[in-house]
């Protein structure tokens, strides 16, 4: 909340794009969404990993707890394939999980492609950060992270993190006024 | 199943409604719905409690085992903020979750927020009772109730709870024809 | 993946069915579906047995690993009532579950009655095997396994299944391009 630019942290788990394979161009994507978007300053954090668990579950615990990345965006790692394990490391570190961004980033996925449903993307919060899984491929990760991109400043307020603007014109974020 | 009248439990969860600096206007708002929408005789059994996790359990499980609630809602608690626990509460008394009543509830909001993919709100069943977590907000409470409600009564059918009837021009619940 | 004939399992779930009370009219609307959309040969393996955790987790095993069905369909058991524990089984069996499959099938269902928020039904893989639990209905079978269907031969090969080949006519399978 006191920091003046929020970190945002990015971390991009293949097992190709780790070793160097494939080019990190779903890390580069979400750069590119999040300069487009924010108005406000932000520092991105970034990691390429594996798709292992137990360095994903480290990678977003450092990202949350030492680096206090107000949001940590992972790409990759969502599918039903026995390598795919980017969910169950989200959840073993989060203290809540937020269904809803699951379940409507599949349904805009479902807008394009009817195996969005194999997605098994998810959410949460640990501390004050907001962990959102997004796909592997660029395309698919700008249809994700616009669906749900304008709860994501008010969810990062509500949880004591840093206050994200954004540029109006490309990415409304919805703040409800505070009667409650 | 027996009783004549259906007991129907409605706890709101705020802290500040329970130290009495807010109103219980969500409270207020369900009764008002269901008086609405329900032409069988019901008797509303009223709480307000703060948002501590094991006084929500506890009172969740006394309209459930000892008042026999056919139908219990909660108002607040669901969204990412550390203390809101409505959902977590839930999950612990329930015996079955219901993953449909928080998709449908979400879907409903999403029409109007942006934010409401924030709300974690779920349903299940304790013995024969339905529990459904609902918003805060009374315009929220009946976006959400309007979207679940004509479910209710079958679900309540299905666990053995109390027989309850509505009034077709406001609010049409639907039970499936017997035929499997 | 070797294998040149897909073994698909059915398995109705109901107390009656498996009583013989009712005749296996789910089952024989599932197999209807396959013949009708498939154009690749499979083997069905076929079950009826009553609404018993324990052996619905034993018949789901017996079918993924002794069997090894690809895809693994079952009937019935999925609503609020005491006996409905079929989606209970499947996340026991599970080693990953895919909530888009139910989000998708109420969201199908609800289309046609708004009882459809109270069906619990999943979907999850153990091994090279794809569980997919359906409604006891024919009418709401064929409305679900169509919503879903689309993604199916893909998630299979994802976790390294025989490759199923559908009708396009009827059904068309979509599998994304192999670019990353």
């Amino acid at each position: 909340m006191s920091e003046s630019i929020a970190k945002i942290g990015i971390i991009n788990i293949s097992d190709r794009a780790s070793q160097g394979i494939y080019e990190d161009l779903p890390g580069k994507a979400c750069l590119e969404l999040l300069k487009e978007w924010l108005t406000s300053p932000f520092e991105p954090k970034y990691a390429v990993i594996p798709d292992e668990q137990d360095q994903i579950e480290a990678k977003l615990i450092e990202f949350a707890d030492k680096e206090n990345c107000s949001l940590i965006v992972t790409t990759g790692g969502t599918g039903p394939a026995a390598r795919d394990v980017t969910p169950e490391a989200t959840e073993i570190v989060c203290e809540k999980m937020l269904p809803g961004f699951g379940e409507l980033m599949r349904a805009a996925s479902l807008k394009y492609v009817p195996t969005a449903i194999l997605s098994r993307q998810t959410a949460g919060t640990r501390g004050s950060s907001l962990i959102v899984n997004l796909p592997g491929k660029p395309k698919a990760i700008r249809e994700n992270l616009e669906a749900v991109f304008p709860a994501i400043p008010y969810c990062i307020d509500l949880i004591g993190g840093a206050y994200l603007e954004t540029n109006d014109d490309v990415m409304k974020a919805f703040r409800p006024s505070p009667s409650k």
